[in-house]
């Protein structure tokens, strides 16, 4: 429920490797220009429906957030998944995202109207360890303002969002595959390891086993959206790196894994689809992907971007998809 | 009072650069193997006295901790400035360091008896953001345990350090410049910054007030120590960057620039220099620097290290030496 594709030949390398082992995602809309207009959104929906070839896949196309006049929204509300607003500045290219929440509450309310999901990157521009935490007081003003709004907390990565699930019937989450695993130590903790830099930047131990054990009960409210994001291995391993994990090829694996660990293999259906469907009223196209426990080698590079866990073996591998 | 010099050929590099600016620095040993024995450290000093040149400089040279025996600490005592004890692993080449604080303590006793300062590497091995704090109860314990024991905590990075401090007579600290500067925004808040990658990490906006504060009045148990640590730049901008910061050649433009805009200045003498003197009761070689505010354009490189504000104009220089 949460996943980058990019464009052009990035866009065509890395789609097939996500539309072969899911029925449809998520696509994240912050590209240079955003997509924030119905006809550019159309254009992006049909690109990467070429690029994901025969597999069966549904891209669930999202808005960048602006200010939308009730015309626009009624336009695009059968098109569109739902809006994804950024506060500018926070991520990769998010110069275009609001500066005011509460310069852009007609548009919440609008979207509220119509029934238009809204998902958030919610980081402030506080130290880098409390951007999410002192979000949340935005959350909770805008869950009880707008009690109809849909609202998405993107990617959590604290004990505190984890919490604040239960408070407003309204907030949902997603959690993505590497903070459920990784924290700041695996970043910055021996080496400094570029690989694992993203934003929201990987919190404390205490925060990982709060989202872990909220995804292992498969919480209602908490969806699956790896966020995996391609960056090249040239703003990767640099000055100056990016960030973003390159998760999608061995998210399965991977999960599979983990809640076999944590004896939760009968959650992960509902974490990885079922609370998404059930949260956002929908049904992707049928697909049955089967793993086996015969290993997966990790590629160390898919072109020139370099998959999370390069080079590992996974005891997991996805063996057939029908 | 606290400086990395390397060896070989990157020795001879830097070596120059902290020679030319400062009368003495205190020489790490944790070289491969380390410098555990009076031989080693005696040529390890003949080598750095060749490699400074024509500078007035004085090498205050360490051994590298471990059990020693009394005959051996007699053997070395004229020759040291003091021992410096790793916790095994937390650091670069500090795998032959200490395991087990309790299991070396017929060390610090002979070390006190024999009026041998301690300096310590202060980290547990916990989480990364919490491994100074977890260490302040080993400096309480080995400062109460050995209340003649001259103990520095190295190169401090937090607010509860800096309040230990003034907690137990023995107890002193060194600071660096890049801790009185930057913050874990600076290396990960924004795109990764490999050159700001240093051990222990940078911490919350709040610690580096405190260390600042200290700094700036000159606080009497605490020393400039820049931990100025070259790596060449194939260990920075890769995966798996090496953790230091070379600051040598822009330490004292940088401290004049910090204390100018606190109005501190009366009280840098006394933070870089005078403070260490009195601590630890020795005379560095007569050397006077003079700095003007002219501007100092700091290179791009030295060699193949990349240097603390490299490419940035730094507006005091030092213009004379004698």
């Amino acid at each position: 429920m949460h996943l980058h594709l990019r464009e052009g030949a990035m866009m065509e390398r890395v789609t097939p490797l996500t539309a072969e082992h899911f029925a449809g995602a998520i696509i994240m809309p912050n590209l240079v220009p955003p997509v924030d207009n119905l006809a550019r959104l159309q254009t992006y929906r049909d690109e990467i429906n070429a690029a994901k070839g025969a597999h069966v896949f549904d891209p669930l196309m999202m808005l960048f957030f602006r200010n939308y006049t009730k015309a626009e929204l009624l336009a695009a509300r059968e098109h569109i998944f739902g809006i994804k607003l950024y506060p500018a500045g926070a991520t990769t290219n998010s110069e275009a995202g609001v500066k005011e929440l509460d310069a852009v509450e007609d548009t919440f309310a609008l979207m509220e109207e119509l029934g238009i999901p809204l998902m958030i990157h919610g980081e402030t521009h506080g130290f880098v360890m409390d951007r999410e935490k002192e979000f949340l007081a935005s959350y909770a003003h805008l869950a009880e303002k707008f009690p109809k709004l849909k609202i998405t907390m993107e990617h959590i990565t604290t004990r505190d969002a984890v919490e604040l699930l239960d408070q407003y019937e309204n907030l949902h989450a997603t959690v993505t595959l590497h903070h459920l695993i990784i924290t700041l130590d695996d970043v910055a903790g021996g080496l400094l390891n570029p690989h694992l830099f993203c934003k929201p930047i990987a919190k404390r131990p205490e925060d990982r086993e709060a989202l872990l054990a909220a995804a292992l009960q498969a919480h209602p409210k908490l969806m699956f959206g790896s966020d995996s994001a391609p960056h090249p291995i040239s703003k990767k391993e640099c000055c100056g790196c990016a960030a973003g994990l390159f998760t999608a090829p061995v998210c399965l694996p991977t999960l599979v894994e983990l809640f076999e660990q944590h004896d939760a293999l009968h959650n992960l259906q509902a974490f990885v689809s079922g609370n998404a469907q059930r949260i956002h009223n929908f049904t992707p196209p049928a697909k049955t992907v089967k793993l086996e426990k015969r290993g997966m080698l990790v590629p160390e590079r898919y072109g020139d971007v370099v998959p999370y866990r390069a080079g590992e073996t996974i005891p997991w591998a996805v063996t057939s998809i029908s």
